[in-house]
């Protein structure tokens, strides 16, 4: 039986130094990247419709505190600009936060006090009414109520399948796409994905008014070749890891040959055709492509003084991808296997500059 | 500085033998005794006025698991049923949980796949979508979208006032109203609990429907006075243990004498008032008055077979008074009090059946 990412998936809880909320200098980094394009949308949606309770949802927010790692801020900012030019009374927000019902959403509303300090104090006295919500579940099944949300946001969520692929029993040595993988393993992937990407794209259609937005960032590649270093590498030194581990004889080899991750980077090309394809949502010509370096920025940096490069990002990689090793191979193994990884990455990092690729599409629901 | 109910108040998390969830043996049965005006009431409404998504809210619902204690499963069975009689088409369902943001949301959220399972097997194929939010917020203040609502329900949380009355700091040796506390004490109370019951009848008018309706059950009290045994015995033995951990010098007098608990059990009158005072709702004439023992009933009984009753009930309070003794006297000697509260009950329930009166009410949102 496979066992469902409903069941295994979900980032590191709490607040402590190795949780998702304070590890993920990455996807900070990316929400910072993709603001100028989330905004603009929201800012459009808005002058276009002004809906009486504009209703938004955050699809994979991951258990982040709500004033630091959130995209939330900025769409309200840029809406309550967007109204105070149009000379429009205070704005009704209904803010759907989603994630996997294992998410540690404690976290997230434990910091609500905080998150409405900040906006009292920031978006002047005429900020209307906001109501935070939680709505967990999968974002490959039905979400919310039929024709009830303005505006969508994801960032570095869909990149995750619902499943691991059947049929990659030959993918061995691997732990997800390579360049040493059987041609039907990476078409296994890629359908896949496909199933998964119309799968959100027509529920979405079905809870997204006409005329909505939704702008989703993944993590994607540039090149043609769905095993291109720019999308793999950070896998194949994570199965380097475990490889090595099978060497000493703490993993055995049949454990890690059946082992296999549910993600996949598309490109730009995929993305567009199966938009089209499943034909709800119109692609606005809006794409970008980004870049983000695997070495923490400056902020990161400046909160983490004595923390190595490689150190920060097996953190981050460590918070979304433990509980995928730990429910194949338990718990004993973990801290050998990401202390290999750091290794990998140390060297890597003296030699090159790695990257993740990321792609943005903004989406209109169609009449 | 007054501390509100928001920053101290909630349930004891988890799962485990003392949490909230396993404890609450006497809110499951205030749940099982109201059940039948509650799904009247609903039947009643949808009958009425059947919406496309029927918006559910559960104000004050804690950490249960859905399947297990929580009115929400009857509500919809009560629903479908009324739906199928009709022969309509099936219903879409938007559910909200409400608690303070400190609540434990997180086993709520877990415990959705066994409900959704539960709600596939019982409820039939033609079940439509159902969607289960958490709400984090207080309800002394608005916690959803205008007009938003068709059905509130709130059992076991009303008597909950948001915060402590200001100047009834001569109640001394008292941690709630009690036969000795001053006439201006018990005032305090009333008027604290009448401020709170307003502005959660202000705040719900806007977010229900007109002809929405909202069930409320609240411990109460059948007496004319609020000092009555029947409304304080209960804080009168938790302030006995309190007094003898004075006595015994591991509790200062002071610390005692400057803690109150914002607790206030009203009477149908009062309510009755209260709610034609403000005027948005009609009530029904429908108010019911049950009562509920001490003392643990069968199903209970029958699940903890080596659990006597006294230790029973403490577990109960326990639950639902820790966080206001830990925030104020500290962790160390919570342990101390909870032993002799529990030698007190048993006294007690060696000589007299004590319960717990409640009033449910059932309001309908005026056009």
């Amino acid at each position: 039986m496979a066992t469902t990412l409903k069941q295994v998936f979900r980032m590191k809880e709490g607040t402590n130094e190795s949780s998702y909320a304070k590890a993920s200098y990455l996807q900070k980094e990316v929400l910072s990247l993709t603001k100028p394009l989330r905004e603009k949308a929201i800012r459009e949606f808005y002058y276009r419709e002004r809906p009486t309770t504009l209703c938004i949802a955050d699809l994979g927010c991951s258990s982040v505190e709500l004033s630091n790692l959130s995209p939330v801020f900025g769409l309200l900012e840029s809406v309550e600009n967007a109204r105070r030019e149009l000379g429009k009374e205070p704005q009704e927000y209904q803010i759907y936060l989603n994630d996997l019902p294992g998410n540690d959403f404690n976290t997230i509303f434990r910091s609500l006090g905080s998150f409405g300090d900040k906006l009292k104090q920031e978006m002047g006295d005429d900020f209307g009414h906001h109501f935070v919500n939680g709505a967990p579940g999968s974002f490959y099944g039905r979400l919310f109520a039929s024709n009830h949300l303005h505006f969508i946001h994801s960032s570095y969520s869909l990149h995750w399948l619902s499943q691991v692929p059947k049929g990659i029993e030959d993918n061995k040595g691997n732990i997800n796409i390579a360049k040493t993988s059987p041609p039907h393993v990476i078409k296994a992937y890629y359908e896949q994905f496909e199933r998964d990407f119309w799968s959100f794209l027509r529920y979405r259609s079905e809870e997204v008014v006409v005329g909505g937005m939704m702008v989703l960032t993944l993590i994607g590649r540039k090149t043609r070749e769905p095993y291109s270093r720019e999308s793999c590498y950070w896998w194949e030194i994570l199965a380097s890891a475990l490889k090595d581990m099978v060497v000493e004889g703490s993993i055995d080899e049949d454990k890690l040959n059946t082992f296999n991750t549910p993600f996949y980077a598309p490109s730009e090309a995929e993305l567009g055709f199966l938009v089209e394809k499943e034909g709800s949502f119109n692609l606005n010509n809006q794409v970008q492509i980004s870049e983000v370096s695997w070495k923490p920025n400056e902020q990161h940096k400046n909160s983490h003084p004595f923390e190595s490069d490689h150190d920060a990002f097996t953190k981050c990689i460590r918070a979304v991808t433990e509980y995928l090793i730990t429910s194949h191979f338990g718990e004993s193994i973990v801290e050998e296997v990401y202390h290999k990884y750091k290794e990998f990455v140390k060297v890597s990092m003296g030699k090159e500059n790695n990257v993740f690729i990321n792609i943005t599409v903004s989406l209109t629901r169609k009449g």
